[in-house]
């Protein structure tokens, strides 16, 4: 049982909870700059006196805490918010003490005889003059003057008055005595990181596959040429995987085979060869000098470039002569490779994090990212972040993230739950879901809502990807042009934040390697391709527009806002996402399956998303331009994938007077 | 962010969770005597190594842990229990590390190529040899010879079976290197209580009001005399309200009026005249030696006395003269009684908990429990601890159960849901609820599923009261004697602890002082009452067959195993309680509706009950003697209050061989 410290004795005040908080203050929550953090507090004392609580918050490394009194609902819960307007860290907590005066105001208000109304203003008097000896000299002037009036000749109604006038409310505040206030601990804190932590555009793409004429190697110049088609579909941040030399020892052939032809150009998460490891650049791809014009050019065109770190070496990575005391040795004397038995991969050395000589490796791992940092790269995804330590991570990017607070990192870790969500707590700025796995409307629901509402929403930031070099679904696989479609609208406002592995995206691309297999047939991680990103198929367009419709609508730039709604047909997905103030709303509907057409009614909460009960609203499909007057709570949809296999209607609320009776805002 | 620890670095494992906990394991869990605490913690680590997670626990003040593995379950959920044994506290939380030698041996076994084998034996062998390092000097012996077999001249196959020897094993585990285990921090706590802080049945009564004699002051002797009564119908704890002098300055009269007749006795709640303050007996209850007559003849009535602990003082008690900086002052030197404007109590004077002498008061105030433990009481009802700092609770709680761990603690609070919360975690054994007002089905349905599934259920044990002295609800006021029935039965088998004021409850007393009001008219707390026990319609048999039900199902002992089961009739009210290995099933059915018969069909789920879905079972109903033979999941109940409101039905499977063709066990 906690031993009581003699000094909290007199502490009345009790705060329970301070939310949000993830794992009691052991994390951080996330937020993006601009926010305004709502803070929650439960607080009491004992018997019937006046509590005061305020929230206070400050960025980290500051001293003084700002105040911001917060507000009683019900069950002893207590609100305030403030806001984020810097990145970085900030820590928050609350304070309450009871308040001598506010309680005797309180009282003194509800006496009815006249003569304890008489005596209790002497009391309230000596906590005037109390306070006025805490105050500065000219408010100690003016709380004096209020005692005096308390204690004062005037009548009681006038006293009573002067009892409750404001300004000594306010000097009163001001001058409390908290010397018995608590402040609840340990103190939360919050990440404030740039709004593309929280609504991002992804496109990735296989820099060598960008050259203009097949066969050749493609090169940063190469990419510089691709941003217009790539902004124009209105994607913000461009991921490259990783850059740097492809070890030659072991190199993998065309479909991963152990067997690779001379000119096979092998796996881009094979790091390094004599050429050079982590920092060094494919000397195919371009120079220093050319990959910082590609990070100028992708900028100027609002796109920022993300780099792929993977912690892993080829055989000929320089850090096996240089460091061997970071991998592990077999009795033999050999280094070991990568393996989960009976797979072998032998062209993959992993990292020792049990060696003796870890401190270093993660300085040279942490000095890594100030490299690419050094060049302008603000965004990392991280491969497989789960087979590294947790604790490295959390202070890597806790170090780097103090330095640069606009840092933002990807993990890219398809495993369980509990390992998904530690990784987003310990400091990821985003996370790859399990979203390309989620196709009924069962599943979307569930997952979506959990992570829209669930205790992962403070800290755990989707970001949903249909396809990646790795994963080329069966949905993918069968459904043809319509699945891409669907599954693309479903990412792109679903989460806040989607991706897309493109060219072989916007193509549709759909060939396994082999049936069951995830893995694309003539993967572009083992050969250098040559996309048609002019072929008349190309959902280019269509995903230009959805990337258009995300831009202008508020409500689909967070997850926070997110409402499942009932469609009386199980192939037809709806939901809607809000602004807090319901300014905007976007209703999207989907059909599922990407053979049949469906049909069914779209069931509206009117008064949640604030529809009128009995005038007509206008639903604008931003995707087929068309607009759709709607009536009531209930409304018909038809969706045929063969055409279009999604609504994603921006809602407008009619609004008619003398002037403008045709008039939708 | 947190700040990584150097020593933390190469420390793979992690526990991110260890449940049950309350409040991040600010405040203690609590159990009964021979419990099982069933633990679970979330743990994991990077990549695929193997993990070993054991359960730790210790009694408090003992430094070595006791072990148990835990094993896993889904989602990176481990899972183990251990038994409290003893009064006191223990606490428990979990240790995890990466097992080499387990991944070693998973990934050995899964080894396919003959030359990997080999190879892996080898690294095997070096485990091996490592841990017989840290062995004991035999146990290095047969590691050692372990060691030499996996790498000796054997077929792989016999090197194998050598690896995945259980001998080996246990060694293993024995001497694993557990230089980079983590611990879980903090640790948990859980208080274990004697059993009747989990299962009670309370019956409180004013000892002034038993004299055998109409007009007499009731004693201690008498008390003794009304044993066997109380006994009889299964009662195991005497709450006694308190037994103290009873001030004479601004005495209350009866029906609490400021204007006593000269023999008025006064509230007993207003404690201490010149007799004597918290330490003192009324004269006219008896002596020191009758006081612990009582208590012995109690205890050989298998009944437990509790005492009622009021921290407030009448105007003439002692320690207003000894001790006046314990109260407050006025500006004009008088002390303040208690109010709460515009009602005064001037027969009662709160503590100033805020004053500078806070630590002799918590003292004086502590030595009060002191002095009746040492009289043989165990067993406290604490008045209003609300209007009290939780602070002072939490340490004299604290305090008093690391001596004396057979402390019950009742905490008397009715407030809001926050507070009463913060006094059952701070250490009250058992809660007031707000039973008394809850009775429609919705009402109670919620309540008691908040109740016993909510988090709450870690601390908060609830003790449920029909009437109490203070409380006659309106439902008693108009039900009549059905009320009461309905009442008792559903405090009785809704909750393991309940309480009934008697013989208010028991003769069906029901007159308010006045319409609206929930005090009884002619309130015992300001008269002495003489009841007339042996009336041909008191409730005392029915509450006898009640509560010897209750003795004689386990189920009923606790509030785990409650579920609702619907019936198709908003007056029928129908829940089961059933031990967790379902060897004892209690299925309740009650007519909430004392004016009424009611008839509907119960909908009970075989398969959750372990109930036979295609043959007969027996309902034997304890109230009324009556058998039914029900059949599948709808049966028909009818329930008439003009009889009996309710069926309390103990549920038998039933078993039929060829030897007992119609016997039921």
């Amino acid at each position: 049982m906690t031993k009581i410290q003699i000094e909290d004795g007199r502490r009345r005040a009790v705060i329970e909870a301070v939310d949000p908080c993830v794992d009691g203050g052991r994390f951080p929550i996330k937020r993006t700059i601009g926010d305004v953090v709502q803070v929650e507090a439960i607080a009491f004392c004992d018997g019937h006196d006046r509590l005061r609580v305020h929230l206070l918050h400050r960025k980290a490394g500051l001293r003084a805490w700002r105040e911001t009194p917060m507000a009683l609902g019900d069950n002893d819960c207590w609100r305030a918010g403030f806001t984020v307007s810097e990145l970085g860290q900030y820590t928050y907590t609350a304070i309450a003490w009871v308040d001598g005066f506010l309680t005797w105001r309180h009282d003194f208000n509800r006496r009815l005889d006249e003569k304890d109304r008489q005596r209790a203003l002497l009391v309230g008097a000596d906590l005037v003059a109390a306070a006025a000896a805490r105050a500065t000299p000219g408010n100690a002037r003016r709380l004096t003057r209020f005692a005096g009036g308390l204690r004062g000749s005037q009548s009681v109604e006038e006293r009573a008055a002067l009892a409750n006038d404001p300004e000594l409310d306010a000097l009163m505040l001001a001058y409390a005595d908290r010397s018995l206030a608590v402040t609840f601990r340990p103190e939360r804190a919050v990440v404030v990181d740039p709004l593309r932590a929280r609504y991002s555009t992804w496109y990735e793409m296989f820099p060598r596959s960008c050259a203009a004429r097949e066969g050749e190697h493609g090169s940063f110049k190469d990419c510089i040429a691709r941003l217009p088609y790539i902004a124009g579909m209105g994607f913000d941040v461009l991921y490259l995987p990783p850059i740097h030399p492809i070890g030659r020892i072991n190199r993998k052939g065309r479909n991963n085979t152990l067997t690779p032809r001379e000119d096979d150009p092998g796996s881009p998460w094979a790091i390094g060869s004599v050429e050079g490891g982590h920092k060094a650049i494919h000397p195919q791809l371009g120079s220093e000098e050319d990959f910082k014009a590609l990070v100028a050019a992708a900028q100027s065109h609002g796109i920022a470039l993300a780099l792929d770190i993977a912690f892993q070496c080829a055989p000929d990575h320089p850090y096996l002569s240089e460091h061997p005391q970071w991998f592990r040795r077999l009795p033999d004397g050999t280094l070991q490779y990568a393996e989960n038995p009976p797979k072998k991969y032998e062209d993959i050395y992993p990292f020792d994090f049990e060696t003796s000589e870890w401190t270093p490796l993660w300085q040279e791992l942490k000095s890594v990212f100030l490299h690419w940092i050094g060049r302008g790269v603000r965004i990392f995804r991280v491969d497989n972040p789960h087979t590294k330590p947790f604790a490295f991570w959390e202070w890597v990017i806790g170090e780097l993230k103090r330095a640069y607070p606009d840092l933002i990192f990807l993990s890219e870790a398809f495993t369980r739950p509990a390992v998904m969500h530690r990784l987003a707590k310990l400091g990821f700025s985003q996370s790859y879901t399990y979203f390309a796995w989620r196709n009924t409307k069962y599943e979307l629901q569930t997952y979506f809502t959990e992570l829209s509402t669930g205790p992962g929403r403070q800290y755990l930031r989707p970001n949903a990807w249909p396809n990646t070099p790795d994963i080329l679904t069966e949905f993918l696989q069968r459904g043809g042009r319509p699945a891409f479609m669907i599954r693309l609208v479903l990412a792109a406002t679903l989460s806040a934040s989607y991706g897309i592995y493109g060219p072989a995206f916007e193509l549709c691309e759909h060939s396994p390697r082999e049936p069951g297999s995830e893995e694309y047939l003539n993967s572009e991680k083992y050969e250098i391709k040559h996309w048609d990103i002019e072929r008349a198929d190309s959902l280019a367009p269509f995903i230009t527009r959805v990337n258009a419709i995300r831009r202008s609508n508020p409500a689909l730039h967070s997850n926070e806002g997110l409402r499942f709604h009932a469609v009386n047909h199980d192939a037809l997905l709806c939901f809607s996402k809000a602004t807090p103030t319901l300014d905007n709303i976007v209703v999207v509907v989907v059909n599922l399956d990407p053979q049949r057409a469906a049909a069914g009614w779209v069931d509206l909460p009117l008064r949640t998303l604030g529809l009128p009960e009995d005038q007509p609203y206008r639903m604008h499909d931003g995707l087929s331009g068309a607009s759709y007057a709607w009536r009531g709570q209930y409304n018909p949809v038809a969706l045929d994938p063969g055409s279009t296999p999604a609504h994603v209607f921006i809602v407008q609320r009619f609004l008619r007077n003398e002037r403008n009776f045709d008039y939708f805002a």
